[in-house]
């Protein structure tokens, strides 16, 4: 006997918990594709020379490798085997792995079929992610990645489109969140401003860090990363500068007024306010100096959105990258990009109480089987049900009716049709709505209508 | 510099192949829910524990194996570094496997979550499963499987709706088709009436080869694998009987009336028919003695479907299986289920050319971008389009207009709005459509109206 169990950081989805994906999935694929972004698919496996070196040495750690098939050993000298570290060994042992982000994947995509593709390129792209992380909480070694990207296009449009999704798919799900904005460019003004061009990373994740350990625990922090006391002096209006976003970027404008590339994040982020002012947001935009993620490829615009309503980290995020491909040997091809936290959403949507009802309901009808005969005089009825959409079962065995009963209580079936004796005898059948608990007897006709006329 | 490849044996799906795809899953999905089917998903990796020896010994070395991660090599010993043989040292380094199929995970899933199951379970279950076969035309690494399965419940019913589920999803695709249907308990009957009930596999075997190469390649090969010539004599008419349905069930009752399970499997087959035939199908189903798919499993009804108007394999698959679980510790579960094999289901609605024009358009209309202005005067218009339900682009960069337009052409974009100074003077667009070419010059409620009039 196996004992049945599965690999650790991974999860079995339920009905009703894929009832809920599927509604997460479904709206953001219906947003996405509203706005002309088009889906594709990359295989789960690509080979570790398209995923190593890929995500810093850590990353490379977390990524699962496959096993070769066949004779693996063949290709190991026994002085290889004895000696090889497991790092070393593992390359030997293994030319593929199991996608670790879609980005990556994408990448190599736009690259492999960049003869076909037009530029620019809209694609999203929803599929599980693998990552040999600790288990913990909320984190896991399998789950979904939702991202929309365009590639092969400068234009900041792409970017209030972007910011326009967001708002849309929120609005869809009624979460009231606030989305960030930054732009890269400005964070880069801001250490050429105080003379630290090569801390610009020590300086983000400090200042990142400004509402959980206040103004003096960061200036601490700074000087600890080795900035002068010059330096953290002239960085304090800016780390403490509060108001509009208009207010703020004046502020930022007016310190970085001699760095080209200060004032050309203020440009970018002015532009995108500007044309998002005149569209109209559901949810509030704000300039978040603080927003420092993916500095290691964001070149332009940083986002992240945070729900309002539930304590939750960032639901969404994304931004703007130089040279995607450049590291598959396409150079100059600019994109930006935004990825929905499914899980996340699922809990802020669990925890809201937000999933309409219609996105979690099944059977809405369930047939009590009383017997062969009953049977035989109900499955035309069900095949009428049916050929008007109504989701409908009947009960396969003739077990108790307490029985087939609980079935339709546990699986939240709204109606229930019986037909003994008296039914067949009146060519109708009895309908009983579970809910309010009435019983009605009704032709097939009848019994249609009033389920259709409740969806 | 990276080369960019995948895999062998994987695939890219490209936009237009996701479309496609998608619907072939909609589809089939939608049936499913009609019929009380619910989702489930499992993760892509289990625990090799759950994998191994459930495919045969074949089956165990097409299993992709994920490396342990972190210091894989301490569980070896340097003796089983040196002397291990692959498939041995395989189970020191790999824990974990991709899944080989949906049937097995399943039998899992259930036996995991057996308290929180009502049964009857009927599930169905779209994921991609992996094996390492040689790849070939039409043979992947990576595959689709779309499962739907009933556990828990011996009734015929379940049969009978199965083969319903499977006649209205090919009515939907528009695709013609014979469903054939077997039993295997007819097969054990069989075997039993001449003799030989150790060889029923070398005789469904031969039998199944009948089409091929004809009666008397059968029954050379049925006496090389060791059947006496009088169990040879004895199976004649059984290979060579034809007729109806009926006749044919009448011929196997009549020789094996003293079989006790061949009668079982007569009668089975006798009300499936029965019962479906007053329900009424769109195509046929026929009794097909050949078909014996799945004999290490399948205990009763055994399912295939033929594409009646493309020459390729099996399309749909199932049948009933009477201890799915019991090799996880929960014996006497009955089930039955049904495959459909999206590839090649792809590849017909291909060959016949039935895609739905409504399934694989994308974009509806693109905004030409003639400069800052005129996207501005644009924007307002474009949400309003979305806000329809039209799902529109403005292209993102003021390039030149040719490009512009063969960005539309290339993406099949029905209609391109354009607004230059005269439009944006009178407040209208011209809104052209390119597939007759014709140009109107209309306000935005008239282009909203217009678009949505022709979905």
């Amino acid at each position: 006997m196996n004992k049945s169990s599965i690999p650790k950081g991974t999860r079995d989805f339920s009905p009703i918990e894929m009832s809920k994906r599927n509604y997460i999935f479904d709206t953001i694929k219906s947003v996405f594709a509203l706005y002309g972004y088009k889906q594709i698919e990359t295989p789960a496996m690509e080979t570790l020379q398209t995923l190593l070196g890929k995500y810093g040495e850590e990353g490379d750690k977390l990524l699962f490798k496959i096993l070769n098939s066949g004779d693996y050993l063949s290709k190991l000298s026994d002085n290889e085997l004895q000696n090889g570290d497991s790092l070393h060994l593992a390359s030997k042992l293994c030319e593929k792995g199991l996608r670790y982000d879609l980005t990556v994947p994408f990448a190599r995509f736009v690259v492999m079929h960049r003869d076909e593709l037009q530029l620019p390129f809209k694609r999203y792209q929803i599929q599980p992610v693998w990552r040999a992380d600790r288990p913990q909480k909320g984190r896991y070694r399998e789950f979904y990645q939702c991202d929309a990207d365009v590639v092969g296009s400068d234009s900041l449009l792409n970017e209030v489109e972007l910011v326009q999704i967001v708002d849309t798919v929120f609005k869809r799900f009624g979460i009231r969140v606030q989305i960030k904005i930054n732009n890269r460019k400005i964070l880069t003004g801001i250490a050429e401003y105080i003379d630290e061009a090569d801390k610009i990373v020590d300086i983000t994740v400090a200042i990142d860090k400004l509402d959980k350990i206040g103004i003096d625990n960061v200036n601490a922090e700074l000087a600890a990363d080795g900035l002068s006391a010059e330096a953290i002096e002239k960085l304090q209006p800016i780390i403490s500068m509060s108001g509009s976003n208009e207010e703020k970027l004046d502020v930022i404008s007016g310190l970085l007024k001699d760095s080209e590339i200060g004032q050309k994040g203020v440009e970018e982020l002015r532009y995108i306010f500007g044309v998002l002012k005149n569209i109209g947001l559901e949810n509030e935009l704000q300039f978040d100096l603080t927003l420092a993620r993916g500095l290691n490829y964001y070149t332009g615009a940083i986002f992240e959105v945070k729900a309002l309503d539930v304590q939750i980290g960032s639901i969404t995020g994304g931004g703007r990258y130089d040279n995607l491909t450049g590291i598959f040997g396409m150079p100059g091809l600019s994109g930006v990009g935004i990825s929905f936290g499914a899980d996340r959403i699922f809990d802020v949507l669990n925890a809201l109480d937000l999933y309409p009802d219609n996105a979690v309901s099944g059977t809405q009808l369930l047939f009590i089987n009383f017997g062969e005969r009953e049977t035989a005089y109900c499955l035309p009825i069900v095949s009428k049900a049916r050929s008007c959409g109504i989701s409908t079962e009947i009960y396969p065995d003739a077990v108790k009716m307490k029985k087939q009963m609980a079935y339709a209580n546990n699986n939240k079936i709204r109606y229930v049709a019986l037909a003994g004796e008296n039914e067949m005898k009146e060519n109708k059948i009895t309908l009983k709505n579970m809910v309010d608990g009435e019983q009605k007897l009704v032709d097939a006709d009848e019994l249609v209508s009033i389920i259709c006329n409740e969806k």
